[in-house]
């Protein structure tokens, strides 16, 4: 992971990115620490430059030569069900590239996040994967790391900072497109908390399909908790509010589960007379639906993947920050079958 | 990490542990490397005596001198359902104590192992710890590393080996008696494939509680596979044989689900009629039951945690092989409630 070429290593200087980059020495070194005032572009530009040069600073190329092969990952919720997938996805990268890896859960308490960034300095650590438990965006690290750090799932709100997230609306437009080109027009969208993020990106992706082909939801949104219960409270309600239905869409497999075992306990056909999607693509829960479930899969493992994958980059050579979205997939099974 | 007290660990030697224990040096030098022929008995005391004296060989002051606070962690099931909350636990042990670790997936292939080991030692890792993906005995890790090892879950069949397993003969133990306790007298055995160990060890422990309290199996036990499917197909089974039944004792949730399922489509009252146990305490499978299923902790966190404590030890200083099983739990709920 060093680099191969170390005559030209030895020989390229930020002069030389600065005469290039028609910039002050001053403002190159900015723009590569990622600390200081420099606009977005130039410091792009500089980045670009340093690296088609083969341009090292000193501090990188001291890290280089002190790499220990150990990154940090900084973990919200130890056995989230969206954290496990991630974190055994970035595990998996790291450990065949040879990396090893010191864990830490934050519980989302910045403080501690700040004393384990610490720790990693002090063993020398030569970056930090921060892996969310949910999809929303949280503040960065504190600590004032030089260290490269990459955001997984949740994503830094610091336009400094490079993260890898699920495409989550795009996830539940075509969990919404396949049911509107399946001949359904009367739907209903059934999720967890309102306020969360992942209720509120999949209803507005939902609603999009559905206004892009003439369609309205036929009941307004249902929302209630991530859970089979709820799931089952929510479709009873449904068939109790007498509204006409064709496809019930919801925000989690667990929720959907609870659907299919509402409308078949009232003996409603699905898929003939209701569709129903979830999301999460879980296995224990899709396969044990009766009938077994469509749901979308945010590929959370290639999520951990890619960020690790980003993040050893980052150690070998900096580049600028990105949003990396990884996309879903569909994946059909009986509950939304074509009649 | 390192012994306190650097002038006792220049004074003592080899020659004063084999005086103490009356052997010859050589014998000291094979007991604490684990390789040749010592009875065990000579060996558990040579170490126990070294470590009173505060005995540490030239090879263990250089490992202490040179230690990475690295360790390789041998999986071989990445997704497995048994694999993740043990790693998670010994993730998070090794974590604590700042113990870097690399994950390899050696999918129960030998030479993929012997590969890995071989890169351990090349990176100069501390330890290795093997996590296994069920309850059966496996051969020990190939490559002759001299590095300490610790198996978990699945134990090693070499007597030289330290394992940490869950204990789960007590953990069917506890739900036999549970059923016994609270009543029933017609229980019957359901599980996943008759020549797993799990099947196997359960079925026993729960026959043995039967017979300590004078009862015999209603049924003869009868195996499938671990899904919820064939749970469902077993309890159909069950009540087409018109066997008089009070009690199902299932080898996982997943089954026992499936079993609770048929029953409430049947009319079947549980626990009222038929109470009904599982294993795992898979928390979405045990709260998401109709009703709420009492089920079997094997404490897989605790396994994993346990592991890396006994590894990161032996990495301390030698000790000799042990197997250290970890007690599950019952956990009562709905499906076996007093009536």
């Amino acid at each position: 992971m060093t680099s191969e070429n170390d005559e030209q290593r030895t020989r390229v200087t930020a002069r030389d990115v600065a005469a290039r980059a028609g910039v002050a020495i001053s403002t190159v070194s900015k723009a590569l620490s990622g600390r200081g005032a420099v606009r977005r572009e130039t410091r792009e530009r500089i980045i670009e430059i340093a690296n088609e040069l083969g341009y090292e600073s000193a501090q990188q190329a001291s890290r280089a030569a002190g790499r220990t092969a150990t990154i940090g990952v900084i973990i919200s919720d130890r056995f989230g069900r969206l954290t496990v997938p991630l974190l055994l996805g970035a595990i998996e990268e790291l450990s065949e590239r040879g990396i090893a890896l010191q864990l830490f859960d934050g519980r989302g308490d910045p403080i501690r996040e700040q004393h384990f960034v610490e720790s990693l300095r002090q063993r020398r650590a030569d970056g930090i994967l921060v892996a969310g438990a949910g999809l929303y965006p949280r503040p960065p690290i504190r600590g004032g790391t030089t260290v490269p750090a990459v955001y997984a799932l949740s994503w830094s709100t610091s336009p400094e900072d490079s993260s890898v997230v699920s495409d989550d609306a795009g996830g539940a437009r075509m969990a919404a497109e396949h049911l509107v080109a399946t001949g359904r027009n009367r739907m209903v969208f059934v999720s967890g908390p309102r306020d969360d993020a992942a209720s509120q990106v999949r209803l507005a992706a939902t609603r999009s399909v559905l206004s892009e082909n003439g369609l309205t939801l036929a009941h307004h949104p249902i929302f209630g908790s991530w859970s089979e219960h709820w799931g089952r409270q929510a479709a009873l309600q449904l068939m109790r509010s007498g509204v006409e239905l064709d496809g019930i869409v919801c925000g989690s497999d667990q929720i959907a589960r609870g659907v299919l075992e509402a409308l078949r306990e009232s003996g409603v056909d699905v898929p003939e007379r209701i569709a129903v999607t979830g999301f999460d693509n879980w296995d224990v829960v899709v396969s044990a639906s009766r009938p077994t479930l469509t749901s979308v899969d945010m590929n959370l493992h290639t999520v951990g993947h890619r960020a690790a994958e980003l993040l050893t980059d980052k150690i070998d050579r900096p580049s600028p920050a990105t949003v990396l979205r990884v996309e879903c997939d569909l994946v059909l099974r009986e509950s939304s079958a074509l009649g």
